[in-house]
């Protein structure tokens, strides 16, 4: 059994609330040292068998069209995990 | 600048109804090679210099208290991007 990560983040010119509320949070907590938090998102894509070039294709076409949206996020990853 | 990623997941006992309903999808996409979907969350914790140890620390501190809920939630990776 294989399994591929996909990660995806909002792209940099678009506004990540999500993210500003956690740096607004962190100093509460004694966390100083980040001035900049971004959330994304990661998937596990769990395939059948090994981790074939197939099946990293259709991880590909899988984060374009249905794991991300496009116009406001990126893709940074597509990778097999490690065993 | 560096920047330290954080990775998120539900457990695996926890139901992740947003990953099950990507499962569903795939298939209308033509997408047929995975049988399991987890989604989670991927971090970017912006430091001012280099990632040092003590950076590492807190984005640790930061991912176990604020980035994730420990009942529910498994802290899968820490570490400082590439360069």
């Amino acid at each position: 059994m294989g399994r591929i990560i996909v990660e995806v983040m909002p792209k940099p010119e678009i506004l990540d609330p999500q993210g500003k509320a956690i740096v607004g949070v962190l100093p509460h907590q004694g966390i100083m040292q980040f001035g900049d938090v971004r959330q994304g998102k990661r998937f596990e894509l769990t395939v059948d068998g090994d981790v074939t070039d197939e099946a990293l294709e259709a991880a590909k076409k899988a984060a374009e069209t249905v794991l991300s949206n496009p116009i406001i996020e990126d893709v940074v990853g597509v990778y097999a995990e490690e065993q």
